[in-house]
């Protein structure tokens, strides 16, 4: 996966990754008539075809799929195909389970659904995390050091060694990642940029997925700055602040401004 | 859920949850012949259908279902649906995110599929498990201590302000739960008696759910010994041991017997 980011954001000079979280209560005017599944899956393509242009990546957020039910999770293979081959499609699953239970996570994400790539959960360990790192031409971004409030409560109370747990984390994570046919990742939220600092200085191999840009209030050339190297790039996720930059006619023309405008936030220009 | 668990406990005079992890690969003889999605649900009802006279709870591994697709997520549902209403039923989906993504997660699987109650992953903090215990008449069991390898790497390897990882998340899920309309629970493998003699020491008004007897070898009484009381009960899953008991003709029979032999280890009889 790796090689392939690193052709993807080379072409087009974007580290833009769209989020798709499709809330039903906030779709645009245009669509508000339809049926929740049949606007879900509009929505999407049309910011698809409008962002795909400025970005590198797409982020399915699984839990607006599955909370439409059994077409919901259709619809999240339907999606990642009709993503374009130079965009990475990231699986936002958070999956976390061991044995066959992650080996079927696994195959469902990556086999079924075609996904490049998906995020997976830490605190269960190594058997957790491995099942994802056992495919070629895939990846795995494991949570590291979120973005949310609650990253305080364990990531950051926590330490091993004196290192902060979110650290002990991404140091495991770069450990397991070592000769996976798969690539290991990270996900580190932009609103804590010291940390993520810290933690691109003890994984310099390993590509970030960076939640916590606009709606969250991250700043975006911070962030590369911070943690964006050629070896190891960044993809900085923007959801809301590109699904929802218009409610009205105007929504894909305004999301695409928005992924384009955020692309060159993050070029420095 | 807290209270409708200890009645249910209290009737049957049963601690068995049955785990219902459908392996494809390893059907029984009589339904080698049909279609896995096919296979998977006859094995399901049949395995109800046998053990739930001595059970107090049915509990779905999710990977199982959605390696079988979409289909496979609506099984879910039904199979919910046709456990009886004197057994509880837990969603082991592990999920683990924080804001909308983790209310529709609740809503996909209290509302939408009629669970009982969910497994839910910590790393994430106060607003990843919180959403899961907005509801009443329903809990969330969070993980603490689990039953792998892996819990070395994380679990037991960090601290906080002295306190192993997994108790310090063990005293956050109490402290989250207090007040909260659902009922907020533990995932405590059987593997380490000390620690779940330490957690519950630390957190004595949550139930536990507690996997890692049968095929991963922890010894059902000391379980109850260290861990069971009439106001914080122990749930002890055991999936492999009864579902695979028999893969001939007899497989009902023989995990209704393995159910039964379990409670009665349970029980200290």
């Amino acid at each position: 996966m790796l090689s392939r980011l690193r052709r993807i954001q080379s072409k087009k000079n974007s580290a833009v990754c769209v989020g798709l979280d499709p809330d039903p209560d906030r779709m645009p005017a245009p669509l508000r008539d339809r049926s929740p599944l049949d606007a879900t899956l509009v929505f999407c393509r049309s910011i698809i075809d409008a962002t795909a242009e400025a970005a590198c990546a797409f982020k399915l957020n699984f839990a607006f799929f599955e909370v439409l039910g059994p077409t919901g999770i259709q619809m999240l293979g339907e999606i990642a195909r009709i993503i374009p081959d130079d965009c990475l499609t990231i699986a936002d699953a958070k999956r976390g389970d061991i044995g066959n239970s992650a080996r079927f996570y696994a195959r469902s994400i990556f086999d079924e659904m075609g996904f490049d790539s998906c995020t997976v959960a830490p605190y269960m360990g190594r058997d957790a995390v491995e099942p994802f790192l056992a495919r070629a031409n895939t990846g795995a971004f494991v949570l590291t050091r979120t973005s949310n409030d609650g990253a305080a409560d364990l990531q950051e109370a926590c330490t091993c060694s004196g290192t902060p747990l979110y650290l002990h984390t991404a140091r495991k994570v770069a450990e397991w990642s070592d000769d996976a046919p798969a690539t290991g990742g990270l996900v580190v939220g932009a609103t804590a940029p010291e940390a993520l600092a810290e933690i691109r200085e003890a994984c310099p191999r390993l590509p970030f997925l960076v939640p916590g840009v606009g709606a969250q209030g991250g700043d975006p050339a911070a962030v590369m700055a911070a943690a964006h190297t050629d070896r190891a790039p960044v993809v900085v996720n923007s959801s809301r602040s590109i699904l929802y930059a218009s409610d009205g006619d105007d929504y894909a023309e305004a999301a695409a401004d928005a992924a384009r405008s955020l692309r060159d936030r993050l070029r420095g220009s």
